[in-house]
């Protein structure tokens, strides 16, 4: 099997996310924050000690606060619905994942004004003079896709983020295809709301994600999705206000979050400038072998602009489901097919409905898959 | 260590339920119902058994329903603010958790109306009769904690649930203590919504929960808490009306299916009336012991009264602190001390502020460590 799903979900995981799961699925399984036993306080002290690694991880300011979630779509939820209300805009791209576009169209309903700003077709990427134009007085939020799940593109979050602060607008960015795979630095692009997940470029399992909030998103009160039992004025029948306990209610996925710590140690042991020059190398030899290859098209930036390590490509007169049936069944070739739940990214490079063929590289992809997978897409261009 | 915390989470899980989820943690990870290579079909068709394998275990209806959460404090949240509106009426026991009535206190703010109905002081079992009584035009839930966190009471579902579908209204239950610890039969109840955790009774991994919906709740169209990509209907920016992916958004936490899996092969093949008949003997045994201990008092419903393996005591003159920190630390018998996020059970039942010394036994708790427990404290209350 060769696996370039990793827009999906990355696999392998490093053998220490898996161990230290264990731990805490077996023996050492304890309710955190809800006991004072040691066992329940072992859970309390990991919780605690992943929420100062996230932060160290993303370069967040000191007083920021990491809340978990159990996905990416989740903590996105959990932003756009606890900070927007009836008359307040939303400036968002034209390349959204559907985890951003479907709880936007919901508070559409309800009175909140989404404004999309079109990209560019050639590469997705967004201008961003065109946000500043748009920015109004009723902006409250600037909700950006740092990176494409469908072809790549890597939007400039340091010169958003300036420009949000200048124009007194709130900033949150959809790490999904960035967190592990580019630095990313909260601070110096004045990233007010990061929202990540854990099991794709962060390589920890999949049931675990989170939303880190500066400064001035903690100022924005928002209002917890879901409300509960948090180990904690536990003599209340409302929500507490303080972070983290505000926004994370009910028992925490404290396996996922074992998986995640083991995951961030062997992120900074490795270095995420390492993984991104690993990716990226991969990343311009399967751009640079696909274009050799008569029928096939490349969409996306070129492999010198700013970009993750997916690939969409359409082979002329071929069948996108076609192609990857025959990558999946006679080349064991795992890649995704279609809309990858961001149809206005299709729409924007004029590739919707159909979608395209992805092909995406992770941390632990080496150079002779992506030559495999090369040779296999010029036998199905040539059939 | 002898554990007696099993009310917060169960330990230790059946070992089958870490072998499952080692798989798709570590070689078997891929994407579920987001392509369509062997490795993405292998997780969507556990995900497709696992929710199966609930509806038999819960006794649901053929066309139920069954979603996955984080957690029953997130089922909670999407059944309660799913369904109800300014001016809906829900009724609820004085015995919940706060994974219910922080939702409903927020929903409070938005025009719903929360009628508590007092339970007896001293067994903390509802008044049907009351329930009737309090049912109005606009009451559109009865939602119910099945079994006490606290103090172990059973509520009597079934005649709940007949009085629900007599007066229309509809009927949910938190099982987060019941769930493979007591038979529930959703259809001979007429429970039309039961919200699950994985990590308690059913023995599997923190981090998974749902909500079982039969007939009658689909038809409510629950709103989804959280939007997102579902896998399916990519075109739309609109989430799909169909279940289960109307409900359930993002990534879903594929090892904690797996380990949910697992567990409930696990349940079915030991039978969950074989681990009711175990807990009632070791909970007999408990409350039968410690009832001898000069100074002790016992709370909550008799051994022989509907319960689940959950005591809740006192001891004269002790802080309830004290008591915990000398069993755990001197005795290495961990449970739990305090409200347990439940205020109104406390309220109810006279041990507010100050709660109770919790200990909770579970499927693996053998008769020699309750003796333990039962010698720990009448040592404990004669110093």
């Amino acid at each position: 099997m060769i696996y370039l799903d990793h827009a999906a979900t990355s696999n392998p995981k490093p053998a220490t996310v898996v161990d230290a799961m264990m731990h805490f699925i077996s023996d050492g399984c304890a309710n955190p924050g809800r006991a004072s036993h040691p066992l329940a306080n072992a859970g309390a002290r990991l919780i605690f000690d992943t929420r100062q690694k996230l932060l160290q991880f993303f370069h967040a300011e000191p007083t920021a606060h990491a809340v978990f979630t159990a996905n990416i779509t989740e903590s996105l939820n959990l932003a756009l619905k606890g900070l927007l209300q009836s008359g307040d805009e939303v400036i968002v791209s034209s390349m959204e994942h559907n985890a951003m576009m479907r709880p936007l169209r919901q508070l559409e309903q309800n009175g909140v004004v989404v404004t999309v700003i079109e990209c560019d077709p050639q590469t997705g990427i967004i201008d961003v003079d065109a946000i500043n134009a748009a920015i109004s007085a009723t902006t409250r939020l600037v909700a950006i896709n740092h990176g494409s799940n469908t072809f790549g593109t890597v939007q400039p979050i340091a010169e958003i983020g300036a420009l949000c602060r200048q124009q007194n607008c709130l900033f949150l960015i959809d790490s999904a295809q960035t967190a592990g795979c580019t630095p990313i630095n909260m601070s110096s692009s004045n990233v007010d709301l990061l929202a990540f997940t854990g099991h794709k470029g962060l390589l920890g399992p999949m049931g675990i994600g989170g939303l880190v909030l500066n400064a001035r998103a903690q100022d924005a009160n928002i209002t917890p999705l879901i409300c509960g039992g948090t180990g904690s004025n536990s003599e209340l029948e409302i929500q507490p206000q303080t972070l983290p306990d505000a926004l994370e209610s009910g028992t925490p996925n404290l396996p996922g979050i074992a998986g995640l710590n083991a995951a961030l140690d062997w992120l900074e042991h490795t270095g995420v400038d390492t993984i991104n020059q690993h990716e990226q190398c991969l990343t311009a030899q399967l751009i640079a072998g696909l274009k050799q290859i008569p029928g096939v098209s490349v969409l996306g930036p070129a492999a010198d602009q700013p970009r993750v390590g997916v690939v969409s490509l359409l082979i002329d007169g071929k069948d996108n489901g076609e192609i990857d049936e025959q990558l999946a069944y006679d080349h064991q070739i795992y890649c995704r097919t279609g809309l990858h739940c961001a149809p206005a990214s299709h729409q924007t490079m004029g590739t919707f409905p159909n979608g395209t063929v992805r092909l995406s590289v992770g941390a632990f992809t080496r150079a002779d898959e992506v030559q495999c997978a090369i040779e296999a897409i010029a036998k199905i261009a040539s059939n």
